[in-house]
């Protein structure tokens, strides 16, 4: 053991009679969350915002990759105990530490880890999307079912207060009633040789961007859609040999309700519309980690912002599981999106409009 | 002839030697423009425009309504040799007062007028959209050809200066190179008994308000589109049992470049948005009388007001006739657009996406 490190874990020691996440009787107030997978997401917003929330906190890792093991264990006091691979991962069952289990894998590993999860009694966690297919988002229901552990998807925009505001905007109708919807979210991806360009690995704008035009529309107007059309099209159609770069879709709500949405690798966008019967509002950027920022047509703008939305999502998601309450965005809410986003390519395969039961 | 009739007339014949349309040598410095069709577009914009434009005047109208033709007379000094009904529309041929006839009838009636017009020997000036179907588009572009007469639809944004800076960012890529557009276009109307509900006289929100995305994607890009995909929706079905209330297309273009669009008679909206790869930029409202406000991303606004958009799309149509140059719009493209509406009707009707040759 390094000085530094040696430090750090004896003060890490010394000061743990004071944490909050200690357990008192039977009730954590601070749940154990491990983060499996140490990609961009985890290091660069998940890590840092788990220093930030109140419900949980960092208390372990699953990587495959010993290197960041060690930086990660340095930067964040992290014991060698809660340290796991891809292959001792199940044993983190008997690890009273971990309390939740935060699965930010490439989403074709989502589901053999959501499940591993589940199956290890420990709550779940899992970013969006939530699998390649409705099929694995049903298994991973069944298991967390199964196995009596909650289950939210990482759809950290529904935590957002500019998003609440939008929806409060509908629900109470301020501008009359919900007469069309607009959405659109993409960044221009420069990057080569990553798992998000390739197709077994469930790559794609659509997966890692379309299913926050979806998930939106899905939560403003509170219908699940009948129908999607779809396009897909390539700017640069070598990058994007395996999967799409660019989607533009229709999507059909019962009593006429439309909604125009896109999403792209290609460019940068993100605007979420909502057009009333006396009025329209809009969020400009929707989707991104900060800066939503909120438009009416009368003139108001509002940008409430919070330190960090991911601190928020967490903790609102921890506190669901201390308080034996429902999570804001179950498994069912990650399904229902990839049902849309199976039928959009479906339906820009076929070019036609298909139905989404 | 009543008084007060009587005193106008009069007083225009005096003042007749002073006015700047009076033909010099042969060419006319102010083209005399004889409208078809009354209604609320004649009266509430057209008509107050020409008394605002410099290359051509209101000379006469044409009108199955003797009532219309007194108050009209009346009002704008139109004398009664220039006031025509839908029987002897034909003679106007010999009236030399009238070099443009204004189509402003009902979208079913636009081709017989038009093409009426042209062979009356008449410059046609046809409200958009240009008619029901592309059969007829070429009908009347064979027409004003073969007669020698020019030929411009009423789409007025081409010639509005805001509009105008929209296109000069896309085409010398101030915010880089066009990477995707959105266009919406929409009314609330709650008129019964009027021929924009009614199926066989062209009502519908498609032909009155879809042709301005339409028309808007085609002059930014500069590109035609290759297929569309659409989706009919109806709010209040029975108010629209002929015709479409709300209409949301995605236009293809070639080289990946998409278009999601959306018209309506069910709800207010009018925005026009461009997604560049350094930035985007919208106008917003992008197709009303007045008021078109451009918005840029690094936050630059524009909002170049003209006394009347009508009266720059006339004098400049005017002009091009005077100078002998091409016009602005010219029936090719209403022709173009009335592709992608059938086109979007056929998709709409099957389910389909549809190619468009």
């Amino acid at each position: 053991m390094r000085r530094r490190q040696f430090i750090q874990k004896t003060s890490l020691a010394t000061a743990a009679m004071s944490f909050s996440h200690i357990s008192i009787g039977k009730k954590k107030e601070k749940l154990g969350v491990a983060l499996v997978g140490l990609g961009g997401y985890s290091t660069g917003q998940l890590a840092p915002s788990l220093q930030m929330t109140e419900h949980c906190y960092l208390a372990g890792i699953v990587t495959g990759t010993p290197e960041k093991a060690v930086s990660w264990q340095e930067k964040y006091d992290i014991p060698d105990e809660n340290v796991y691979n891809y292959d001792n991962f199940e044993s983190i069952a008997n690890n009273a530490d971990i309390d939740v289990v935060y699965v930010v894998l490439p989403n074709s590993m989502h589901t053999e880890f959501a499940i591993k999860a589940a199956e290890a009694g420990k709550h779940v966690w899992c970013e969006k999307p939530m699998a390649k297919t409705v099929k694995e988002c049903e298994e991973i229901i069944a298991a967390c079912k199964k196995n009596k552990v909650k289950l939210s998807i990482g759809y950290r925009m529904q935590h957002e207060p500019n998003t609440q505001q939008l929806r409060a905007f509908v629900k109470n109708q301020k501008y009359g009633d919900l007469r069309m919807l607009e959405a659109v979210a993409g960044f221009t991806m420069n990057s080569t040789g990553i798992w998000r360009l390739n197709k077994e690995m469930g790559g794609g704008a659509m997966y890692d961007m379309g299913v926050y035009p979806i998930n939106a529309v899905r939560y403003l107007s509170g219908l699940e859609p009948l129908s999607v059309m779809a396009y897909e099209s390539k700017r640069r159609p070598e990058m994007f040999a395996e999967v799409d770069e660019t989607m533009n879709y229709i999507l059909e709500f019962p009593g006429g309700l439309m909604a125009n949405c896109a999403t792209s690798f290609g460019m940068n966008m993100g605007r979420l519309t909502v057009t009333c019967g006396r009025g329209n509002f809009r969020l400009e950027p929707f989707q991104s980690y900060r800066g939503i920022k909120g438009y009416t047509s009368d003139g108001i703008q509002f940008s409430d912002q919070v330190k960090s939305q991911q601190a928020v999502q967490m903790d609102d998601d921890a506190l669901a599981i201390i308080d034996g309450r429902a999570v804001m965005v179950p498994g069912e809410e990650g399904l229902r999106d990839i049902k849309v986003v199976e039928a959009a390519f479906k339906s820009a395969e076929e070019g036609k409009r298909i139905s989404i039961h």
